[in-house]
């Protein structure tokens, strides 16, 4: 297929179903309510998500502290693409999937996509189609396998199972699917919003080749770093009871911040016909700016290096991961002082074009948040710009030590590994 | 030093500083306190640690339920030993160090043994010597240095970094601290109760050249089959006031299990004169019987292989580790059926002589631990004990695929690495 052909089928597959996404009062949701206890939402079965509240305590004497809402989503989600030789090029299985939160709607997606609660029918929907490939070992080859978590600022600890299997055997092709090379896939990711967060993530972790014949940091040194940096911090977390969010204001149709920034908490109903169930109501979290999130990348010795930092986020397993060199809301920022933005922000505005390796829009998992869309860059930068020795918290590493570190869960957030899908498929060329 | 003179350097050791250590009533604790509301035990400053309450929910429909008190000590503290070459050869300065948990008190100690409180000094006392080796990246060639956890049974979410640094300076030898290569320091692992768990984690994590031609798993299997473990596990933990603890019963000198099971919470106070304050008083943890740690071995096509298991532990970040083919306290299980003990578990009684690659006691951290003593094993099995296709939630690996797993954290548990020191320094030979 080749991509103009890729076009007109994304388009001819969202004919095909009828979609539709309303925002309703929280009144509307069916099978979702507030307890009356804790303010917690949650859904009758007990299972998909919950939205309950988070008290963040970061540093000591003095600390930074907040409170907010936060999805908890215990169970462990499948992200799974096949992948198969077709004339001697691995080629992978890819959905046009809906979701109610992607801007557009469809979105190329995994080849399965599943909740533990989907694959195991707690909504009484349709089998997961392909799933049995990634459940059952002895269909296929490991090529990834590795537990990464999701965005530590919306998900309280949530990680998800990014798996490519291999097959050998003749696989019928589902009219929402097509298979494309890692290069066609390169090229989708330089559109906008075409993409999904779970395909990124997954790629991300697809083993790569870099020629890189010199890193500024040995393996073992950028190890140390990250221990040292991981070990310096100091984050506690507590969850609390959503109805006990403080700076937080429940209204009918959304909980929104008192200020008006980060996020709202609101519902949607959704009509579809692709989905394994064909409609249902969801809460979804709504950013209420455009997010930047960019890598700075410059060359030593005629090797790419990418300017990582050392993020704190309230959701992450163990205080902090890998993540872009800029991840950020401007508009959450814009009450502070210029001293108080974020390092490097402000090479992320004004571009030089022939600065600019990459600058796409690419919207966060449509199955959680509603239009969560930032604009990912990657920018070339010099020593005026980016030093060689950069501030404390941040390193210069290889595309390879970031491809080698994603066979290991919890080194590099998901904004960094949408980056990184860039990177490995071509899409950007450092 | 030969180990002749080891041994005589040890004896002189303890000689030289007047140690003391008796059980006291909690009652007597100096600064500690149990917390009127919640009935957690803390400190007055803050610091340290707390005693509190644990719930646990493993599995779901049926799960498995149980409270317990935990550990809780959130800040990360450093494990540290100091290395330099004489004559070619690598040395690692280790320490005579007294904890009051330990069976005989002084064992060898990593240079450097430090919580956060104790090298920003909390508690008033000397400083830490040759922290400035582990905190100031300038003086020495990092060699190891990962964030490990601890018992996942005893402490809530708790890991200290572990690290080796080469030095080439001259380094001032202080009276508790001798020079020893590996292959002494192996010696010494295959004596009682000798060679502290804190030597024991940093000597694991130390590389080492295994010569493995073949492995029955890749390393893409190998880390597929732990993330699998890992997502099918549904662990669910919540902290609550130690009062709140259901099946334990506090008194006067101790906090004790209904039957007489798993530990005691207990006090001591101290009288040292090597620490870095000459007095105190604290709680400790007691185990109510002898532990048995043990790794099954085979050789597959002449490599050697251990059986590990995918081990569910409530203290963990993320629901398992790997640990040793069988870890557990036969007393705890003295009430159940054969059917209830743990698989492998009848491979550590009777073994046969030609079998047992390793055989000796360890303690477990002395300044947490009170005589925390558990039988180390390395046992050689066939096919009819221990068959090449072993149960779910099991897998063999070679030496050398651990070595280099835990070159990152929350792979291995805290009693696999002990066992993996005495592979990796010779104690053992497999």
């Amino acid at each position: 297929m080749s991509t103009g052909e890729f076009t007109r089928w994304l388009h001819e597959r969202a004919r095909a179903h009828r979609f539709q996404v309303d925002r309703i009062p929280f009144a509307h949701l069916d099978g979702w309510a507030f307890d009356p206890a804790t303010g917690n939402l949650g859904h009758r079965s007990g299972r998909f998500f919950t939205v309950e509240g988070l008290h963040v305590t970061v540093g000591t004497e003095p600390s930074a502290q907040w409170q907010q809402p936060i999805i908890v989503q215990p169970e462990v989600g499948i992200l799974g693409i096949l992948a198969k030789e077709f004339d001697g090029v691995l080629h992978f299985l890819m959905q046009a999937k809906m979701e109610p939160g992607n801007p557009g709607l469809i979105q190329l997606s995994p080849t399965v996509q599943a909740t533990r609660s989907n694959y195991t029918k707690v909504h009484q929907g349709a089998d997961v189609r392909y799933i049995e490939f990634f459940t059952d070992r002895s269909r296929g080859r490991v090529l990834v396998d590795v537990l990464q978590s999701e965005h530590g600022a919306w998900f309280s600890l949530k990680s998800n199972r990014n798996m490519i299997v291999e097959v050998a055997e003749e696989v019928p092709v589902g009219d929402d699917f097509c298979w494309l090379t890692l290069g066609q896939i390169g090229e989708l990711l330089r559109r906008d919003n075409t993409v999904n967060m779970d395909a990124r993530t997954v790629l991300a972790c697809a083993p790569a080749a870099f020629v890189e014949p010199e890193a500024m940091h040995s393996d073992t040194d950028l190890l140390s770093w990250f221990t040292s940096e991981r070990a310096r911090q100091d984050v506690r977390v507590e969850r609390i009871p959503l109805a006990r969010v403080e700076g937080w204001r429940r209204a009918e149709e959304s909980i929104d911040h008192a200020q008006g920034r980060y996020f709202r908490v609101m519902a949607v109903s959704v009509q579809a016909g692709s989905r394994e169930v064909t409609s249902w109501t969801q809460p979804l979290f709504e950013p209420r700016g455009r997010g930047v999130v960019g890598f700075v990348v410059r060359r030593f010795h005629g090797v790419p290096h990418i300017l990582v930092s050392a993020r704190v986020e309230a959701g992450f397993r163990d205080t902090i991961e890998l993540g872009p060199t800029v991840q950020f809301t401007p508009e959450n920022y814009a009450h502070l002082p210029a001293a108080g933005r974020p390092p490097f922000q402000d090479l992320t505005t004004d571009i030089a074009p022939h600065r600019l390796r990459y600058d796409v829009l690419h919207s966060e998992e449509g199955g959680r948040f509603f239009d969560a869309v930032s604009r990912y860059l990657i920018v070339e930068a010099d020593e005026s710009q980016a030093p060689q020795q950069p501030p404390t918290g941040f390193l210069w590493v290889t595309p390879g030590q970031l491809n080698s570190l994603v066979r290991h869960g919890h080194y590099l957030n998901v904004q960094g590994r949408t980056l990184l899908s860039a990177i490995n498929t071509g899409a950007a060329v450092l």
